[in-house]
């Protein structure tokens, strides 16, 4: 937590995790990608894949995360990358997000023997950022190197009032689609010689908003489309104005796939005389409740009594892309004050988050715990 | 001409109309409103009212325009205001908007004996701009005075492609209402957080733009009404926006008044959660085809040969306050170059023009021509 790794994260925070993991019989894999300037979308990231095999035929369990944080912002009381502990709380920038939840990771994996099976971590420097180069090339890593996990669990910070109170068995997924209707600017006393496009515009927003896109289903809540952008600045009050822009945002559950969504948007714009332009950040993700939910409910309730509630609310998450790999759940630390002002975890915390880790992780490789 | 009366006008180019009217025989009285600095909309305007009253019991027929112009803008072949011929046009800002059209019923007058009735002009230095202070200061100060006038002709250029092609006798009125919705602004993940003011703003202008306000009338095109503004940037694709704000503009015929339109708008608003701020530009006026238009029309014919259109088309001028002192009709140059670069009156048209206007002054007169 002392390490500056605002996203996208680099070097010590890296150095750091590696002489964690080397002492421990991991293999650690780090390797840089993004070539473009700093602040761009293409700045370079650092990834890191590390892995201990077990015996020939052992299940392979998977933590995974990231090591970037969000910018710390103003008014710490004690500094963002200083970490320091007041009361029962440890405070610094990552704390819950995530750092925290990996460290626990690390302490839950020194306490498996390495027979117990292959466990491995797929860390990212590019979580809160433009997410091009992190968990998308670790996982192109692990394809290449045919290191595919049985299970995976993300210890995004999923904990709402106590610990263990919630894990995510699925996201929704997210689409943002650019709205245009063009027209022919002039003059409101003589409109039969320009072309409104803003009725247009208006056409297509009304009919969005109507969509019921669903009801929701047993594990989402229905997907949701919000209008969020309509641009169409115009100091003369006598003017028609030549093009309407806007901008909408989905959210939506399995029903749906960024790509038939864009479909059906584009369908309606074009109806009304628009276009649509779509960018998908995110398909949805659900690994049914089943075994893999059911050890961790386990592991949660054994060392906190509490039997969590499996979400698929809230925004998105790595999750999105290493469910292409194999089943995968998110569960870690209290989000209360994650991307917040003095972002502090319980310290108590760190050490149950620990065993319920290690107790889900030897589940996983089919050792009990 | 060769005075720079950009809007709002005063001074020099006054200097020169009383020095015409006075020795005419007209009373002149010129006053100055508007108490702002420069550039402001109540940056001080000058007026003249002149009269020559016929004898007791005389008709009054009253010439109205204003004596400013606006801004030349850029790429003159001769300076704006150094009026040049060049061949059969005469060129310079204000030719044909109007003070080309001032000039003509100045020579017509000269060539109206005094006992023929009372003749006024009513000239502002403000009808290009925010008209706060010109054409409706004047009507004050005849109705202080109780010189009203039985006829008003106002000498805006209302020929299309020939002198004499169309006369004006009503406009449109115009309001322009600015629209906001509420909402609460939040993430797009947790729409149940935030209140997103912008399906409430389509609504209203989608219910908005589908109302027919009337079909026309026999002497009006029908009332329209445009979308002209909807300014809600938004940089952030997941944040729900907190306020939408939107603008519409309506040009209406006699059918209506601001006042019942601004009415309707904010009904409207109010239904679907948002408010209305009508700003009403001008009430709609018409002078039915009567006496006074087919006495212009005689005059027209008479000179050029031409059986002129009634029309009610077009923007906006002081006829819409005038038409509250007596009929009012528009009759005047050719508009083609109004308002742009190289702005030209045929040199004949003025000799044509000032014998159709002391035509129809001397109609209006009850003195025949």
């Amino acid at each position: 937590m002392a390490c500056e790794s605002v996203t996208p994260a680099r070097g010590a925070v890296f150095d750091m995790m590696e002489e964690m993991l080397a002492p421990l019989g991991f293999q650690v894999h780090r390797f840089i990608r993004g070539e473009g300037p700093e602040g761009s979308e293409e700045e370079p990231v650092e990834n890191l894949f590390a892995i201990r095999h077990g015996p020939e035929g052992s299940k392979h369990f998977a933590f995974a995360g990231h090591l970037d944080v969000v910018p710390p912002g103003e008014g710490w009381e004690s500094g963002a990358f200083e970490p320091e502990e007041r009361g029962e709380l440890l405070y610094g920038r990552g704390a819950v997000d995530m750092k925290g939840a990996i460290g626990c990771m690390v302490a839950a994996v020194a306490d498996i023997p390495a027979d117990a099976g292959t466990i491995s971590f797929v860390i990212t420097g590019d979580e809160e950022g433009p997410a091009l180069h992190g968990t998308r090339a670790l996982i192109d890593l692990m394809r290449e190197r045919g290191e595919i996990p049985d299970l995976c669990l993300v210890g995004e910070p999923t904990s709402v009032n106590k610990l263990g109170d919630m894990m995510k068995i699925g996201r929704r997924g997210s689409v943002n689609i650019w709205l245009e209707a063009e027209g022919t600017q002039g003059h409101v006393a003589y409109p039969h010689l320009a072309d409104n496009p803003m009725p247009k515009m208006v056409a297509i927003l009304a009919e969005l908003d109507a969509l019921v896109l669903d009801e929701g289903t047993e594990w989402f809540q229905p997907s949701n489309l919000e209008i969020t952008e309509f641009n169409v600045p115009n100091k003369a009050h006598n003017v028609i104005p030549g093009k309407a822009t806007a901008r909408i945002s989905i959210r939506f559950n399995d029903l749906h796939s960024g790509a038939s969504l864009s479909e059906r948007v584009t369908t309606i714009a074009g109806k009304h005389g628009g276009t649509a332009r779509p960018v998908i950040s995110g398909e949805p993700f659900l690994t049914p409740p089943g075994d893999f939910s059911r050890a961790i409910a386990a592991a949660i309730e054994a060392e906190t009594g509490i039997d969590p509630e499996s979400s698929t609310t809230g925004g998105t998450s790595d999750a999105r892309f290493l469910k292409d790999l194999c089943p995968v759940i998110e569960f870690g630390l209290v989000n209360a004050t994650m991307h917040k002002t003095d972002e502090a975890v319980a310290i108590a915390d760190l050490a149950t988050l620990s065993r319920i880790y290690r107790r889900i992780a030897m589940t996983a490789l089919g050792e009990g715990t």
